[in-house]
């Protein structure tokens, strides 16, 4: 798409690169359908077609619930797509490696749509909260890593000055999910909850280390 | 994909701009994805593999409602992707909150398989009948604030003399489904139809806005 | 994508034209989702986890019949993306129109995963056949009239000494589908393994109108 | 996306060309898609929502094998889908018999979440590991054909000195997966953990055939 961007100024494509518009292609891809398949864990009611009209509104209020997690997940999901997106916003090349980082993250991401149902279902269990932001912590560290691999590559360079805000911005949802998991065994209704601190945090993040530009 | 449209005339990106082919890519994935799922409210008859072709015909005729509420949604849903097309093609650029809001108007899309499944099994009830309104009122609303996000910005310039056109046209929507709900416990069986308003109502926006081009 | 393509010679874009690379981003997400979702008409069988082998190698040819239809469905909506692909090859511009028609036969394509279900259900029933190439002979007509309507407002042109093959292959599902579609409560059997005869066809219809370039 | 290697350098489009772009973006939808549904493999677990802590944690154990299948499945689908990207790096045209061999190479990969689901539910059984492998051969054997008959007709042209790189990249997974079918009514603990070969097999490839740029 970015012909600029996409290759190295001079010289034919050496043995390892990848074409950056198609795994971008299958990233946007894989988030799209992640989280689409995201509303799936919402059960349509079992009553019967001839249930009463109280019927049907006290059962739309039994799975408010479960569109306020897919409301929560969509939107983390959506995180980790803005995420993706500005790590690949200057990318220069591709190698075997970073395409493999690239699917692992994605793989991570592909989870959700499973451990949101998990969570959903068991509300009230320690143990679904721990796989819940266990999913969200591992995602985090995959999009660590492959950022960390595309800098020191030099494949995904950070723009000068760039570089504290990218490591706060990737280490803020890790640190969250990952103090909700310990949270959880000791204060289950706060652990639940500790996703909500992901966003103040981020807008502290983008205010103290986005000043120089 | 459109470099001229995509990035400003001068200077390199800025801080918090990003990259519009692939939100594009994403917006278009989740459309497609929202659509295809709708087919999974339409249930295959659970018969004995056995059952007689009058029973199999009987089973095909009971889901024709069903197919019918499918056709209506995906129509609604294309109705939506054809807003959101407009809405982009003038697109200059993206910031992170733009993101955010069409990241929102994707969520309300999102929920339409979960709402159409439920509107479909439960018809007859005033609740379903708000409940699948409410969404369409809610995607119309988030598509909305994300126009005049973007057209307050620049990001999304209109065309001269078309702002009275895009404000109808994004308003004929929610003021159909808003009238539906409202419909719904007066007039029940009106209200169920209420959505078939919206395309005359199209055609007569766009005859009385486009007159100057 | 193909700037040439993609946008008149000179002049701005005009009231009702849409982008033609979203619109095939849109077309190609359902074609993928629709041909992956036929999948799901493979049942996985429901026995219990310890059953014997023999069990499960009886349960896996019970499904092959499924496989195989899966396989069919696959191959006949890859007919209708070529299809597609065709019509667009040499798209021009797209209005408003167009687009629409373009939706209804993305939607003719959403539905072949429920007819699909329902035909490998019930394979013997003349109802589940006439349903199956009913989905395709609607499909068929649709994408009929999208030529149809691109060719004579120029958006989708034809190359010269063409039209004559496109309106042949065009034509062919439409024949064979509706065939067996009438031949179904005649000769069930037959009906059943009619879709065989668009392959020699197709065949025939390229080599007969295929002489000049 | 690439014009220079998208098209011959000169002439018009020869009658039975497609479009390459077209043909990725729904390669990489049909990979992004058969991908995120392989998590739909994942059950999840069917306790009351009041269930104990206790009965969530075995309960999410009980899963597990199902989500080691789950990773196993997605990187071999990975492998796949770099098989691809590899394939089509060079490409210079399509015509309509590689884009029937490519349509053919994505069936087995649209495939694959039911074989991962069948496998998942029966990993004692030999008939299932077979099944699973099964496939996996099958993609391999129409990934070679599809990457042979575009070298043959040089669409999909290989870099001077590659093509003993190819071909053996090609063959491991086919020769890993055959070996594990082979292996599966002899040993079947052994044929289940026959996938593993892949992984040091493929890195002996690279290191054997890549010595000549």
């Amino acid at each position: 798409v970015r012909e600029d961007d996409e290759r190295p100024a001079a010289g034919p494509r050496t043995r390892d690169e990848y074409d950056v518009s198609r795994l971008l292609a299958l990233s946007d891809g894989v988030f799209a359908i992640a989280m689409t398949l995201l509303v799936l864990n919402v059960p349509v009611p079992q009553l019967p077609a001839a249930a009463t009209d109280e019927q049907v509104r006290k059962a739309f209020f039994d799975v408010l619930p479960n569109i306020a997690v897919f409301v929560l997940s969509f939107l983390l999901v959506g995180v980790y797509w803005l995420v993706h997106h500005r790590q690949f916003m200057t990318v220069r090349s591709i190698d075997q490696r970073l395409a493999w980082l690239n699917l692992i993250a994605l793989l991570t991401v592909c989870l959700m749509p499973f451990t949101t149902s998990f969570f959903s279902r068991f509300t009230r269990s320690v143990t679904a909260t721990e796989v819940y932001y266990g999913n969200l912590v591992v995602a985090g560290v995959a999009f660590l890593v492959l950022t960390t691999y595309g800098h020191r590559t030099g494949m995904l360079p950070l723009r000068e000055g760039r570089q504290a805000l990218v490591a706060a911005r990737s280490l803020a949802p890790i640190a969250v999910f990952a103090g909700g998991m310990l949270l959880a065994p000791v204060w289950e209704e706060g652990a639940r909850w500790a996703f909500v601190a992901l966003f103040p945090l981020n807008l502290l993040v983008n205010r103290v280390f986005s000043t120089r530009r």
